[in-house]
């Protein structure tokens, strides 16, 4: 079984390798680009992770699992578009590099590259290896369409909050260790097992994010604390927030939600004070742990020895406890 | 063997009955609208004419045939926002009627659901099918891209309109044929010799869709008569004029395609008479005629009875004669 680290190098090299066509330069060259952005590689490396509980050979597992991280990057390609952002880690976003109609046309093709990879799987588990990615690539539309609906959507209730990082976030993961688990010749039950680990780490990972952005080291962090907070922005800890607050509370939370002509630093430090006095912090927390566990009773429901699942879950507590 | 007049009405009944998920219906609305604005489904009707020469139970053919038309509709919703149309096939285009967020990521699961049906070919033929298809999708966007960059390049020639009409156009058509004889487990070389037969009727159709725009009947063509002319659009009979015109006659050209403040009527009537003048139209009508020709011939290389190859010849002849 190999270490983390060694599937970490081995995928990196593996997508430093990556070739794309060359001409047309204004479709193919926006795709080199966005994969040499950089990123954590997580989905891949679930999938090797998940492979590699069950057979040695994860080199068959990498085609596909470089498929999973091309449709992830395509997403954030596409997502950026629509989100109107200029930087994607510390860089121009295509849209803003080359045009718009480049950054579309160049994600469609993105989208098809990524079918290419995941369409490698042998034979023999190939359909099943295709619905799950077709049926997840869906769900994480659906999740972007709900996120840009709660944007202008008033009442957003904690469980379409959830159901959308679900959707939005936690299904690419499970689908991830699905798919090894597939390529694996896993038990079903297995497959399901890793697929819920999948959805939990997701979920408490986004959990993790909207708490980094109000309570990170901006020194570590890596980008402003606030940014959730200065866009106004539906997160899992204002939806507790809105719930918690007291009448007082909640219109002075409405007041600054609603007014872009705040000051930033006087923004950010009223609303976090208000999050601070109703709970939610602690609130979110214990959220998080509490699908920190259910993924970890997911994997304790392995076929698998007890020793083998040890990289997953440091990966998860790795995940939980990171401050950027 | 069936009559095409019989594969069309199995298509349409099946397109009629294509099913999309309903929630969220910001993502999925936009897809039932974009498949309910009709078409001549063409595309799929080639694959199951060209699987119909081989097999008689046409419904195994048909999901892939379906892939590839909804394929087609997800190029024609995200080639309207790049091209910033308001108006397909009468009525307001996705990101007309909702909005361009929309319109990019309805597209994106447009682009998911023809993946979800090509999956669905059998499962021995199923790597050649994908294959084939991605590599297409790839070629067409390398067409759409060909086709923004044209727009503003100033030369281009007659071989690099033609590669691209043959990537935006032509190999869809031929993908479309191609993936009907593998599904069919035609040989290699009729599989081929279809491939060609599709690449060729697409360049003749694509020069046939100048022609009418500057000859077309106003009254059986659906669309005002020159309207590539007023968005100066380098079409096939542009380039050919440019390059057969004398000096004056460029220099008159030049100056109607560079002017956008150039009363319609006037300016549509001059650039007709310029390639009248210049000859343009006969020289495009035989090379539209060649095209034919050299898909008849892809049709007299098949192993099949020749017979059997009435009904593609006569669609083929159907889609240069008609005139709209």
């Amino acid at each position: 079984m190999k270490s983390t680290k060694e599937l970490i190098a081995f995928l990196q090299e593996a997508v430093n390798h990556l070739e794309f066509k060359s001409q047309p330069a204004g479709l193919y060259e926006p795709l080199a680009y966005t994969m040499s952005l950089g990123g954590k590689r997580v989905r891949p490396l679930l999938c090797l992770m998940a492979y590699n509980l069950y057979k040695e050979d994860v080199e068959t597992a990498l085609n596909p699992a470089l498929g999973i991280e091309l449709f992830h990057n395509f997403t954030l390609l596409h997502d950026d578009v629509m989100d109107r952002s200029f930087m994607r880690r510390g860089k121009a976003c295509v849209h803003v590099k080359w045009d718009e109609n480049t950054a579309i046309l160049s994600g469609d093709a993105l989208q098809v590259v990524a079918y290419q990879y995941v369409a490698q799987a042998p034979a023999a588990v190939l359909p099943a290896c295709l619905e799950l990615f077709s049926r997840t690539a869906l769900e994480v539309c659906e999740g972007q369409s709900y996120d840009m609906l709660f944007e202008t959507k008033k009442d957003v209730g904690e469980e379409e909050y959830l159901e959308m990082i679900r959707l939005k976030t936690a299904v690419l993961l499970a689908c991830s260790l699905k798919m090894g688990a597939i390529l694996a010749g896993a038990s079903e039950e297995d497959a399901q097992h890793l697929y819920d680990f999948g959805i939990h780490i997701g979920v408490a990972f986004q959990i993790k994010d909207d708490l980094l952005d109000v309570w990170g080291d901006p020194a570590i962090f890596g980008k402003a604390i606030g940014g959730d907070i200065m866009c106004n922005k539906k997160t899992f800890l204002l939806i507790h927030a809105l719930k918690n607050a007291d009448d007082k509370q909640r219109e002075s939370l409405l007041h600054y939600i609603t007014s872009d002509d705040i000051d930033r630093a006087e923004k950010v430090q009223a609303v976090t004070a208000l999050y601070e006095a109703v709970g939610v912090k602690e609130e979110c927390e214990a959220k998080m742990l509490y699908h920190q566990q259910l993924a970890m009773d997911a994997l304790d429901a392995l076929s698998v020895s007890e020793e083998k699942t040890v990289h997953l879950r440091e990966l998860a507590e790795s995940m939980m406890k990171r401050q950027m």
